[in-house]
């Protein structure tokens, strides 16, 4: 596969901040490659929080990762704020991949970018289910046109 | 040990902010007890970078970590926005004592407190060093009358 | 406080095994300070979970910690192997408190170590409840004539 | 793209085996998908550290991770054993492509699998270096027939 182009911030229709940690700098002094996953998760979940569309506990259906993916374009290192947006670029009947792209603080292109695929599941079940009308007339609010 | 009571944003002369994460809540869904010791490192050494005592790779000496301990008062839980206070409580020759206080979103009592203890030592020969005059006098600035 | 001196292996009862990561190193290429209590937390939780005293979501208690703390003898770094001793060293009403001894390979010094207190409390409630008879008696296993 | 099927242990020629942590179970008791990647460089860095590819601080070329990928099957949980299989895919002139399956137990299908990219960089520089012969010649003992 080629390698894609970073992404710039007009991509991203919602941004989560996120503060760097000390510990997240590894023995390269820089942010290491599984933290930008922490990244992932935090913004994606803060906005299903943030929506509605998520609440600890109080939902039928949570939505479980199956799959991810990462591009490192540019180091990120402590003690740089990261800005997280999230898209969503396909919205299945119980799934939906957003994209992500992590600026490293004022910076308009990626440092790295990736995708990250969650299906809508059963609380305890923990078996596929298809996503409700509601949420996903809040799920489309993410799609941008260039997706 | 008698349970310190909890201390007060009014207690610390300088706050770092820090963004919860997601993976950051463990199975009881509240920040798990060892990324508090994270808020620490980040807040001592976030405070360190800005004041110039530490530079990655430009300085002859580092701060390494000899001992800690955290009192857990409240809950912390993604996504929370914590403000970690720091003081100096103890300059000695080559170590310094922090306490730090965690104090969650808009709280004026702190969720956990602790302290942080480092030590001055050369970075290749890891012995113990003297602090310098002009750091000395810069961490100074963080000892409280309080304190 | 006086500093403790390190313990040593025959100083505890049971042992869990723990394998360091790449990303535990930090910028100093060694384990950073809040990895530790990972380790504290993971000896003391899989012991639980193998006396059957902790079982997810199938126990109407769990324990939360309420202080920790950790002194530093030596480094650790990734790719040491970590061999967590733990006992107790004081058996509550509703409160247990851990020592924790974390050996580095072979070595039979303790490279850290501290303690860790868990209070027993109410899964829902979260208010503190007394230990039962048949959890206290597995506790007093870990009870050496030494601590 | 099409979802893979999970390989199984026989696909791999070389194992690194790691012990989960209770911190790394999230909100839905198990392991959180961030964590899978530390497994991936883990292994990958283990591997390397132990045939003298890398040696810390004393190689004047490293490996830095510059794409990540990974299809999630079944939960890990702590207190699960991980036993993470590495083989190479690609070898380029710089880079090199793994790809990774985590079993969990004694399980013979992988709980997750993935791509991990390094490329061969200076120390310093950080500008990409051709892999030398010595290095090559022990990156293909990872090439299997079925890669």
């Amino acid at each position: 596969m080629p390698r894609p182009s970073p992404l710039n911030r007009a991509d991203f229709p919602y941004f989560w901040q996120i503060s760097t940690r000390w510990a997240d700098n590894d023995v390269y002094a820089h942010v290491n490659n599984a933290i930008h996953y922490q990244f992932f998760d935090t913004a994606v979940n803060g906005w299903l929080l943030e929506t509605g569309i998520l609440d600890f506990g109080g939902t039928d259906t949570v939505f479980l990762v199956v799959e991810t993916g990462c591009t490192y374009f540019a180091e990120i290192a402590f003690p740089d704020t990261v800005h997280a947006g999230i898209r969503v670029s396909r919205l299945g009947s119980s799934s939906v991949t957003y994209e992500v792209g992590l600026f490293r603080n004022d910076a308009d292109s990626a440092a790295a970018q990736g995708h990250f695929v969650h299906v809508n599941v059963g609380r305890d079940s923990r078996a596929p289910a298809p996503i409700s009308d509601a949420n996903r007339a809040i799920l489309q609010t993410l799609q941008s046109a260039a997706s």
